[in-house]
C-alpha cells in the first residue's frame, strides 16, 4: 500500500478503505508518512469530505494508536458528555457530581480552553491545588471509588489524534464533520464509556454557526458512536449568548458552587437547565431512571439535598484541590479589579456576543492566544443581563473582573462591541434547539 | 499576511490575490513556509482550481524566484518550443538546428526523462562528450555564436518551481493544469525567450490523455503566456504511438541525424512531419517568414542543404561533444543485443501502444525508476511498422536494443502488450489533432 496512492483517491474524490486509514494513521502516527504527505491528505479529505463508514473507520484507527482504558471491572453504565466548546459553558462541574451522586459513573477525560472557547481542565485548576494530571491507573481508581473523575487526556490516550490534530491546526484543516467526529469520539472512546450524551453548539460562540451544520456534525458522531457498540445521544443548544452568568475559569467555578448550592439567579436559569436536562439524559443512559422526566426529578434531587455539591467536594479532595475553597469562594483567585458596563440607553438586551465576550476574556487572560501563554484564572466578566431582559439606563450589563490595566484596554472594545440595546422586546432565543 | 489564511481561501474555493501567491511562492522557496502548509495549500489549488489571473500570478513568482536570462544583446526573436512529453519523441534535436540554420536563434533549457517518457538531455547525453551542464553565461555566449543551445535547468532558473515540483511529486498534485503550465512556463521564461511553440500531447503516451484535456491545458499556456508579453502558439498533436521510429538515447540520436541528412522511412514521416511544422511556426514567429508555407519551406531547404546538419554538428563541438560521431554512427553507444518481435498474423497494425513502449524502454534502462538510477543510453526499441501498416505474418514489428538479459526478461511483456494486429484495415490517428 503507498500513501501517495491513498491521497491520489481521495484527490479524486474516490472512497478509502478500512485498511487504507489504517494504514494512514498507523504510519502518520508512527513517522513513517511524512507531515507533508499526510497534510495534502487532509486536505482532500476537508474538501472531498468521508463517508461514515470512512470516518468510522478513522476514528477506529484513531481510537487504536493508543490505550483503551478498561472500566469494565467497575459496576454500572459508565457515562460521560462531551460538548462542542462555547462561552461560559460550565456544565460538566455540574453534571458530572450530579450524575454520580445519582449513581451513574462519569470518567471524563476533557481538553484545555480552544481560541474563545473555555476549558473543563483550566476551570478545575483555578481551585487551589487541583490536579487534573493522574495517570491511567489513578483515574481508574477514583471512577470506582467516587463514581468520577476529572483528568487531561494522558499520552497514552489517541496519540494518533494529537499529531493529526496538530497538523490540522496549522493547516485550516479542522472544521471538517468528520476530523471533528473523529477526533472528538477517539478521545471520549479511549475513556472507557458505555454511552455518551453530546452538546453541539449552535450560533455566534459555536464552532458550528449554522444549525445545519451543527445537526450533520451530530448525525456523524452519533453514527460512529453508534457503529462502535455505544448508546450516543445529542442535544443541539443555544451559543449565541454566553451560558449561565460567569465567563473566566475561577469565576465559572463560583457559578458550579452557587448553582450546585441551589442558589440560581435568572441569569444563571439557562446554565442549570441545559446542565439538569444532560444529567437528566446521562441518567437514563446510565440505567438509573426509565425516562426523562424521572431522570430529571433524580437530577433536581442532588441538587436539593446537596449530595452534587458534596460528591464535587468529594472529588476536588481526592484530585489534591482544596475543598474548603467550595465552602469559602475568597479562597479561590480573585481578580484585582472590575470595571461594569452600564446600559447607556432603555430597551431590550438584543445582542450578548458570546463570540466577542470570549475572545475579550482571552485577551483579559482567561485563555490562551500561544500554547505557551499561562492562564490568569481570575479574570473573567459576570453577565448581569441576558437577551431579552428589559434594561434602564443606567443598569450594570457585564461585570469585567481583570488584573492587568493594559489587557482591559486591549479587550474592552470587544466587549463594548458585544452588546446591544434594542428599543423593542426582543425574543430571547430558545436554549435548546433539538 | 498568514500561510493559513491562504490556504483557507483555496480550501473553501476562493480566489488567491497577486500578493498572496507571491507571498507562498516567496516563504516556501525561502524556506519560511514550511512542507506540510505548502502540500496543503498545493492539494487545495490541485482540487479547487486556479483561475487563468491566479496562473499567472503563480507562474510570475515562480519565474521571478531565480534568474531571468536576458538575452536582448542577441540579436532576433528568440524562440523555444516545448513538448509535454511523449516517447520517441526527438523534435527539439531536429527543430532547434533547423531554425537557428534558417537564423531563429533557440535558446532551449531542456529537461531529463520523466516517467515513461524520455528527455531531450538524456538524448543528447548519448552523444559522446556532450554536456549540458554549461553556467548561463556560457549558454548565452553560443546562442549569440551558434544561434542556439542545449543545456539542463541551472540552480539560478526558477528555484521556486524545482522546490513546488519535488513537493508536488509525492504528494500527487501533478496533473493539474495550471500548476503544470505554471511549472513549465516560469522555466520557459526564463530562459530569455521571445516567443514559444507548445506542443501539447494527447493519447495513450501522453499526460493528457483526452483531447479536451489537451486543449485545456494548451489554452491555459497560452494565456499565461501572452499575459507575460510573448507569443505562444500551440500544437495538440498525437500521442498514441511512438513518434518516429527510434526510441531511447542514442537510438533516437540515430533517427536526428538520419533526417537532417535527407533520409527518411515511412515509420519516421510523421516525426519528420511534426519536427518542420513546430519549426515552420518557430520561423514565423521568429520573423523570418510570412506565412507558414514560406516557413516550411525555409525549413525544408535547411535539411536539402545540410545546413540544419552542419549547425547541429556544430553546437555538438560546441559543447564538448564529438561532431564525428554524427558521421560516423557506429561511435555512438550501441546495444550488444537485438531481440525482434516479428507478426504472428497477417492484418494491420491496429495498435503500438506508446505508454507501454515507453515504460518498457525505461526497464530496459533507457530511462530512470529513480533519481539516481544511471541511464543506458544504448538500448531502446527500433518501430517497423506503424498504426494502420499491412503486416504479414513473420514481418519485423519492434527490434529491442538490449545489453541485460534480466531486463530483456522484465520488459519483453510491456512490448507484446503494446502491439495488437487487426483483420481489418486500420485507419492511422492524424498527427495534428489542433
Amino acid at each position: 500500500m503507498q500513501i501517495t496512492e491513498i491521497i491520489r483517491k481521495k484527490r479524486d474524490g474516490e472512497s478509502l478503505s478500512e485498511a487504507e486509514l489504517n494504514f494512514f494513521v498507523d504510519g502518520f502516527t508512527g513517522g513513517k508518512i511524512p507531515d507533508y504527505q499526510a497534510s495534502a491528505l487532509l486536505m482532500a479529505i476537508f474538501i472531498n469530505r468521508l463517508s461514515v463508514d470512512e470516518t468510522f473507520w478513522l476514528l477506529q484507527a484513531m481510537l487504536n494508536s493508543g490505550e483503551v482504558v478498561d472500566l469494565s471491572m467497575i459496576p454500572g453504565i459508565k457515562v460521560d458528555k462531551h460538548s462542542t466548546g462555547g462561552v461560559g459553558d460550565k456544565t460538566s462541574l455540574i453534571l458530572a457530581p450530579v450524575c454520580a451522586a445519582a449513581g451513574v459513573p462519569v470518567p471524563m477525560i476533557s481538553g484545555r480552553g480552544l481560541g474563545h472557547s473555555g476549558g473543563t481542565l483550566d476551570k478545575l485548576e483555578s481551585i487551589p491545588g487541583f490536579r487534573v494530571d493522574l495517570d491511567l491507573d489513578h483515574y481508574k481508581r477514583l471512577v470506582g471509588e467516587s463514581g468520577l473523575c476529572l483528568i487531561g487526556q494522558t499520552k497514552e490516550i489517541a496519540p494518533a489524534d494529537k499529531k493529526i490534530y496538530a497538523l490540522r491546526d496549522v493547516t485550516h484543516t479542522v472544521e471538517n464533520k468528520s476530523l471533528i467526529s473523529a477526533s472528538i469520539m477517539s478521545k471520549k472512546l479511549a475513556e472507557g464509556i458505555d454511552a455518551l450524551v453530546l452538546d453541539v453548539k449552535t450560533g455566534q460562540g459555536a464552532f458550528m454557526k449554522t444549525q445545519d451544520d451543527a445537526k450533520e456534525l451530530a448525525e456523524m458522531m452519533i453514527s460512529i458512536g453508534t457503529k462502535m457498540g455505544k448508546q450516543v445521544r445529542a442535544l443541539i443548544t443555544d451559543m449565541n449568548q454566553p451560558l449561565g452568568s460567569h465567563v473566566g475559569n475561577a469565576l465559572e467555578v463560583v457559578e458550579v458552587v452557587e448553582l450546585l448550592q441551589g442558589n440560581c439567579t435568572p441569569e444563571q436559569q439557562d446554565c442549570l437547565e441545559l446542565s439538569l436536562l444532560l444529567a437528566a439524559h446521562m441518567i437514563v443512559l446510565g440505567g438509573k431512571a426509565d425516562d426523562l422526566d424521572q431522570a430529571r426529578e433524580i437530577a433536581e434531587s442532588t441538587i436539593r439535598d446537596l449530595s452534587a455539591f458534596a460528591k464535587f467536594k468529594e472529588i476536588v479532595a481526592k484530585q489534591f484541590g482544596d475543598p474548603s475553597a467550595l465552602e469559602d469562594l475568597n479562597k479561590l483567585p480573585t481578580a484585582d479589579h472590575v470595571e461594569t458596563l452600564t446600559a447607556e440607553t432603555d430597551g431590550y438586551l438584543g445582542m450578548l456576543d458570546a463570540l466577542a465576550i470570549g475572545k475579550g476574556c482571552v485577551l483579559l487572560g482567561a485563555g490562551r492566544k500561544t500554547l505557551e501563554d499561562v492562564i490568569d484564572p481570575a479574570v473573567g466578566v459576570i453577565v448581569r443581563k441576558k437577551l431579552g431582559n428589559p434594561v434602564t439606563t443606567g443598569d450594570p450589563l457585564l461585570e469585567i473582573h481583570y488584573n492587568d490595566a493594559n489587557k482591559l484596554k486591549e479587550a474592552l472594545p470587544l466587549f463594548q462591541s458585544a452588546i446591544k440595546i434594542d428599543p423593542d422586546p426582543v425574543e430571547p432565543p430558545s436554549l435548546i434547539k433539538k
